[in-house]
């Protein structure tokens, strides 16, 4: 429904997935990863060096084309779903 | 430091690197998607049809060989990283 009406509505958008990974830049500390990994050594798992942890989004979009669609995409992860100051982020877009 | 301790250790342990994905199975609800894609949309993006949010984990460990720790990160995330009820989780693991 959502999707036609997209479609539609400014007549030739084309259909976009894009996959967003945020993750701490090397250097920051990653107090869920510790908490994570000092939970496994009591749960008896040995040999964990280290656990970085870090968010996926998944956005379906519609956009006129790729490149739009990445420029649209980079905004977003800036503006809201990474924070510049600690995190790093990076992206793939698909058309569906 | 870590890293040659863990080999000399047990003597013939390779060092590993598991990225496991984590995200909510189709149908379950996402309040953190809709809350971002509602910002989204009062920011002024519009197109956005859906965003759906997950979990990552890299985690450094060393096993004695691959297919063993394939077994070993599969069930750290049955038991830890993942909640099967209402996640599902995929993962890759390489050699260092």
């Amino acid at each position: 429904m959502r999707k036609s009406e997209a479609i539609t509505r400014k007549g030739k958008k084309k259909l976009f997935l894009a996959k967003v990974f945020v993750r701490l830049k090397e250097g920051v500390l990653d107090p869920q990863g510790s908490t994570i990994k000092r939970a496994l050594e009591d749960m008896g798992y040995d040999g964990i060096e280290d656990i970085r942890t870090g968010r996926v989004f998944e956005i379906n979009f519609s956009s006129e084309d790729r490149n739009k669609s990445k420029v649209l995409i980079d905004e977003v992860c800036k503006k809201l779903l990474a924070n510049p100051v600690i995190e790093k982020y990076k992206f793939e877009v698909k058309q569906r």
